[in-house]
């Protein structure tokens, strides 16, 4: 039987750029666009993309903490405001930290299941250049347990997590392949990046990324085991999807070719109050992969192209062993190899990925997700890399806090 | 067709004590409960009411702001530690502002519904006493436009939203009749959380109640139209409920006759941008009643009991109209000759409701569910009301922002 009761797909894939230090439009000093913005040209490029968005049933909004960074919540009533045709119809917001935009594409495909509606429009936002960024790692930080942990824990409390991690797997694997492999992530990423003219990184003209991937850490003003380029920036932005069922497609004029079938997704939680089990895997990543690979009914050999929450470099390198494609210990030397690469055995994190294209937290599990649908739709432009006919099927894994709250999508491509 | 393919029950409700002043154990100089405490207690005693909890299948957490009043967000990170099994299950956290509960109830009926799940525990929190009143009033305030209205508006935000609302009332429908009305709702709700141990005005031993509720404002030190008896009180409390298909009732070893039906449910968003096009009336409250009594094909006079979001004396007021148990304008009158009493026409939060029982936003909504199922399945002890076999249904209505988000759930007593 199969893991959903019927077929759901998706389209009109959409994202803004992502904002902040890095793209020429941003000026630290200089006014920016609010939130509201974000929601509406996010929704806006989704919709243009279909003949009737009045046939729009539904939204989802995942964001993770516009409360702190815009003082605003009940994101969901930014939706009307979209479009006049949406006044008085449903959406939701929906929030699992860093996860939340995957959270919220949970949310679309369990309406159109539910035959409650027909067509979902999901949509992921986040602001966080409204404070200097050691506020905006305080507010970050909210992913993790206050009353435990958080509340005494290091200022840049994720940063200091990934950074845990990346000693524990030098200390376990080897400084020198696993920080290579944390440099050629890196490298990799804003090589990407250069081929998406929404991407952070777009502007980026460093010749000797490789070199500037294996910066010495300065634990005094930031983290003991990464730099300052082992992680994601600051950023703005939005990012919108369709999903519909067979019915929803034809109500808003979307031709089957032009949409994605959703095979399966798994959606995992661990507890927040306990430490990780072992620092050098993603064992939440891990599990939620295997259950919606399980429920596609495939294996990670049939993946065509790979989008991983590569919030840090060491967290790229994890995500792609609990995705499956190399065993454990054996990443670094994976990716060194230039496996990953857009030439690779399996293209990840084609438009430049967290910290190329950048990270507007509660966007993107839903940006993650319009890149995989626009490779599998021979969309991608610029960054589009080959889709196997063997291969037809593209997997999302996001995560929200230190590998709490997970979300694994696969894509599949139209015949 | 019915509006759900397929069964949907509700059984396993449970909710804290509404912690906070007037209740006993309140102290505001000493040590309270966290919101993990809230939410380990609503799921304990939820579950303790099934055989299997391990045949429960995910958790949907509804919190508004925990973000600021806890510091705390990714709170599904807390759904594992309430019971073993539940450990690297699925649990989302949904917001819509004071209607974050509401979205909870919605978010679990969909997984039913869309087969993910046969069994969902559905969960509301929030703990507000962290911080003093007026700061807690801007965070709650989040609810609203912050770069439009809100940025520069009341220090007491909503409840100067809901005394606006009131002075258009009384121009509207005459001071006298009005404000009776309103002191008649806070005497009801009083009355009422007497019978319930759980209220946070369950120790409330003013003889004088009608009176209190004439209380002039006071302007000066809080709003132009209502007084601070008109306003749900700060409170701490967390709330849960179990929904699941036949199936799931018969794998957590539940027996139908314990259970309640679904029978609809309409949630509806209004833009968050506008003003609200008539101040005299709950125009989005009104059009979630009136799609949820068409969806489950009954009238309002098919209903046995009604739980409505009286966050103030005015909003209870409104909502009362807005569920078409009364014409426009004739509200205060109806409520005066005590038909919203537990010996009237029509029982109306029986449990205190918001300004009774009190207020812990995120827990609200599935707190009133909770009532609802109570008195369908004549487990609401010392509040219980007359279920007539007529009319086997109970709605709840609940309300985020100044009614911008709304959920409007109807329940169906077993045969």
């Amino acid at each position: 039987m199969p893991f959903f009761r019927k077929k759901v797909y998706a389209c009109g894939g959409y994202y803004t750029i992502s904002l902040g230090t890095g793209r020429k439009e941003f000026h630290p000093k200089k006014p920016r666009p609010g939130i509201e913005h974000y929601i509406k040209e996010a929704i806006q490029g989704s919709i243009d993309q279909v003949q009737s968005p009045e046939h729009i049933d539904e939204g989802v909004i995942g964001n993770f903490i516009a409360s702190r960074f815009c003082h605003q919540g009940n994101l969901g009533g930014f939706f009307p405001m979209a479009h006049k045709t949406f006044q008085y119809k449903p959406c939701m917001r929906v929030e699992g930290a860093c996860d939340s935009g995957g959270l919220a594409l949970v949310a679309s495909v369990k309406t159109i299941l539910a035959d409650i509606a027909e067509c979902v429009l999901c949509v992921g936002v986040e602001v966080q250049n409204s404070v200097k960024a050691i506020y905006g790692a305080d507010y970050l930080a909210a992913a993790g347990w206050y009353a435990g942990e958080r509340k005494n824990g290091h200022a840049y409390f994720f940063p200091d997590k990934f950074s845990q991690r990346a000693g524990a797997c030098f200390e376990k694997f080897g400084f020198d392949p696993f920080r290579s492999g944390m440099a050629q992530w890196y490298t990799n990423a804003i090589e990407n990046a250069r081929k998406n003219p929404k991407a952070q990184e777009y502007h980026n003209r460093n010749t000797s990324l490789y070199e500037t991937g294996l910066s010495a850490p300065n634990p005094k003003a930031f983290c003991e085991h990464i730099n300052v380029f082992d992680c994601s920036k600051v950023s703005d932005g939005g990012a919108a999807l369709i999903f519909a069922s067979e019915e929803g497609l034809k109500n808003i004029g979307v031709d089957k070719k032009d949409a994605v079938e959703v095979v399966s997704y798994a959606q995992v939680q661990d507890n927040i109050t306990t430490a990780p089990p072992d620092l050098t895997k993603l064992t939440t990543c891990q599990i939620a992969a295997q259950r919606a690979y399980e429920r596609a009914g495939i294996t990670p050999q049939d993946l065509s192209v790979l989008d991983v929450h590569d919030c840090f470099t060491v967290a790229g390198l994890l995500a792609i062993e609990a995705a499956g494609l190399v065993e454990y210990g054996e990443v670094a030397a994976f990716v060194k190899e230039g496996n990953t690469k857009r030439d690779g055995t399996i293209p990840t994190n084609t438009s430049g990925g967290l910290i190329g294209y950048g990270h507007p937290t509660g966007a993107t599990g839903v940006r993650q997700a319009v890149d995989v649908v626009h490779q599998l739709s021979n969309k991608a432009a610029d960054y589009q890399v080959a889709i196997h006919t063997d291969r037809p099927y593209g997997m999302i894994s996001s995560m929200g806090g230190d590998d709490k709250t997970v979300v694994a999508m696969i894509f599949r491509k139209s015949d």
